[in-house]
């Protein structure tokens, strides 16, 4: 059977990273086979395992992938110099980015257990490395007199999974546009951090 | 076959739940069938049905037994009057008591999305209530002006994320034991809602 295998990668591993996602979201990564993945894309179990050598890898690359994106959006920013006004655009970024994504998000904690040691590592560096951009800020602000911490790692993850929880109940039309959520979690760090 | 119904419930229901519990965490609810709970358990598949209808109802069950503890165990807690002091019992309290049960935890933000709509709906009637106990204290130190929050509402759900974003990274014999988690927490939530 000839292929254009170039191409025909192009086209569907968006598609399979797609139908992955979701599917792994919804029903969870140990429910899923390859073959219901395929069925979602509309292809042959086949054509799964020219784009990758297996599930595991699957789930490995969507968990890298976000946390790639995230860290390369947030790099990308061009953020101002004070630690305060740095917080602030954290704030904001985390909150943006993390709503347009709930399935990645979801999967990104649910689906760790399910990743092998080795990949698992990954994860952890990449989120580690998330952390220490916030925990930066943080330390900056700690040094300059602004910001008062008992604890900067602490205070890193009890930032991040405050910002992070908007995910579990945000729903677009609700009481609260994301403008406003943004704004009133900001006005919860900034008085959590202040000096 | 004779059975004494009483007392075979009696002994093998905690054992199904827990059995239950443990693989719904490590391996989705989805992926788990009755047969490899009645496995774990070491009954035949028929003994579960003698305790629960199916797996929505056993799931359902731990859902709903995790959140009627949760506020039972708030509810007995002989709390001070002032908020502050309330709040500071709610720190301690919601993290002591998450920090016993990382599995209940654990599905009971998961499989949230695998229960039937009118078995979510209960689930979320308890969530909210365990939500109002909080904003209720929130409430009251805003009227009695030792609290400035911009929104009760959000400032609850951001303070649970917080606290239970601990069961994420807890680690028993870490570099912080579970008072000084407890303190440092409530150092922050202290200042978050500070008048």
């Amino acid at each position: 059977m000839a292929r254009t295998q170039g191409s025909h990668s192009e086209i569907t591993g968006p598609r399979i990273r797609e139908a992955a996602l979701h599917l792994f979201a919804k029903h969870g990564f140990a429910a899923v086979s390859m073959r219901q993945i395929a069925g979602e894309v509309g292809v042959q179990v086949g054509a799964l395992y020219n784009y990758t050598p297996d599930k595991q890898a699957l789930l490995f690359s969507l968990l890298e992938g976000h946390m790639i994106d995230l860290l390369e959006a947030w790099r990308s920013l061009d953020t101002p110099q004070s630690p305060e006004a740095r917080l602030e655009a954290f704030v904001r970024f985390h909150i943006a980015f993390h709503l347009d994504r709930p399935e990645a998000v979801f999967i990104s904690y649910m689906e760790l257990r399910n990743l092998d040691p080795e990949n698992f590592s990954r994860i952890e560096r990449l989120r580690r490395d998330y952390e220490d951009a916030l925990e930066t800020i943080l330390r900056d602000g700690v040094a300059k007199g602004v910001f008062a911490l008992p604890d900067s790692k602490l205070t890193t993850l009890a930032v991040i999974a405050m910002l992070t929880g908007v995910t579990t109940w945000y729903r677009p039309g609700g009481r609260l546009g994301p403008d406003d959520v943004s704004r009133l979690y900001w006005d919860m760090v900034r008085k959590t951090v202040a000096a």
